[in-house]
């Protein structure tokens, strides 16, 4: 199956700006789309990378040997319904932020039936999709994963879910990288171990610090 | 399958002062174990609700018909480490402040492999467990998650893990009032909605806000 993973290549996850300076946001991101590529790779599903500019050196350096790159600098939602108006088979489309996906979270994704087939991030968004009716579409906006399922009611297309931990946990804010510290093991979680970063318990509860720079 | 239920009866939800009063935090906990203890019962386990004081009415209107209560007042840990050590076959441990739990997810949990299966939750805790190695014992203080899975591996057993969104998201502060409206439909739920909680979407996030007091 086709696996389209949208890239805002020139967005940084401003939520993260606390802890991590523009660049290393920016490095950060192509380490986690690196992962998110590895995992859809090593299925054997062919990713694409729906990218909002053309990929620098940097991202094109996450880029599978097999995947494709279309570049399309609308938004995300206009941009995948761009991909799924003109697509003949059925399409996946993971974020991604989703540095916690492993192969078996995606078998477990593109196994799953439905004619949509939907898995929630927090908060009521939509971390991944497949999509094998020809009506269905996307609108990214809001509480999606509701609206998602609304829309494929609308188009009479039967619904599926995936309750999966690792494809909810899309990385925006601080105290998500410390699920990338438990739960990673590919490129993200290592550059955030060589960045200095660690966990932390803290009276219980679990968090990351960050060492001095070092010399 | 014995599916132990931790309850600490006097212990209200302190992260979610800020949006509820003590006693509704009181009720809104009960209503989370009548879920919690709804899903199991629809799977045919055997729930045991293990309280750390008797049951009160609200707490008692929330059991199964065929479910157990064994009060021990010993820390979590503790508590759960007695039922281990005396058990005889495989024991699930299920917290109680998991409402988004369905029956399939309770049956994902069982049927996973493993002479211990471990479902994480959010920020390194440990949601669920599933013993089946009479030497395992549970430490529930920190990223217990990690521990646990380094304890398995201390006393030769089998690992399994299990990857899910629903057992994950344990309800401990303002903003998983979300998930509960967004994914839930059963008790916690509904408290929540004639309580005047309402999801609300500004700039594109989804919070949950609560009407003026209805007079």
């Amino acid at each position: 199956m086709r696996v389209v993973v949208p890239f805002a290549v020139d967005q940084p996850k401003t939520r993260l700006s606390a802890t991590l300076s523009a660049d290393e946001r920016r490095v950060f991101a192509r380490a986690m789309l690196a992962d998110v590529l590895a995992a859809v790779d090593a299925t054997g599903h062919e990713p694409t990378v729906l990218a909002t500019a053309e990929l620098d050196a940097d991202a094109s350096a996450a880029l599978p040997d097999d995947s494709d790159v279309v570049v399309d600098d609308s938004p995300l939602s206009t941009a995948v319904n761009d991909v799924l108006a003109t697509a003949e088979d059925p399409v996946a489309v993971l974020m991604s932020d989703l540095p916690l996906v492993k192969p078996e979270t995606v078998r477990r994704l593109v196994a799953k039936s439905g004619d949509v087939v939907v898995a929630p991030g927090r908060g009521g968004g939509t971390n991944a999709l497949v999509v094998r009716d020809a009506d269905f579409r996307v609108d990214y906006h809001g509480a999606s994963y509701l609206d998602h399922r609304a829309a494929a009611r609308d188009v009479g297309a039967s619904l599926g879910t995936v309750d999966s931990f690792r494809l909810a946990t899309d990385v925006d804010e601080p105290s998500d990288l410390t699920e990338v510290l438990i739960h990673g093991d590919g490129a993200a979680a290592d550059w955030l171990v060589d960045a200095g970063f660690q966990l932390s318990v803290d009276e219980g509860r679990v968090g990351v610090v960050r060492e001095e720079e070092r010399s």
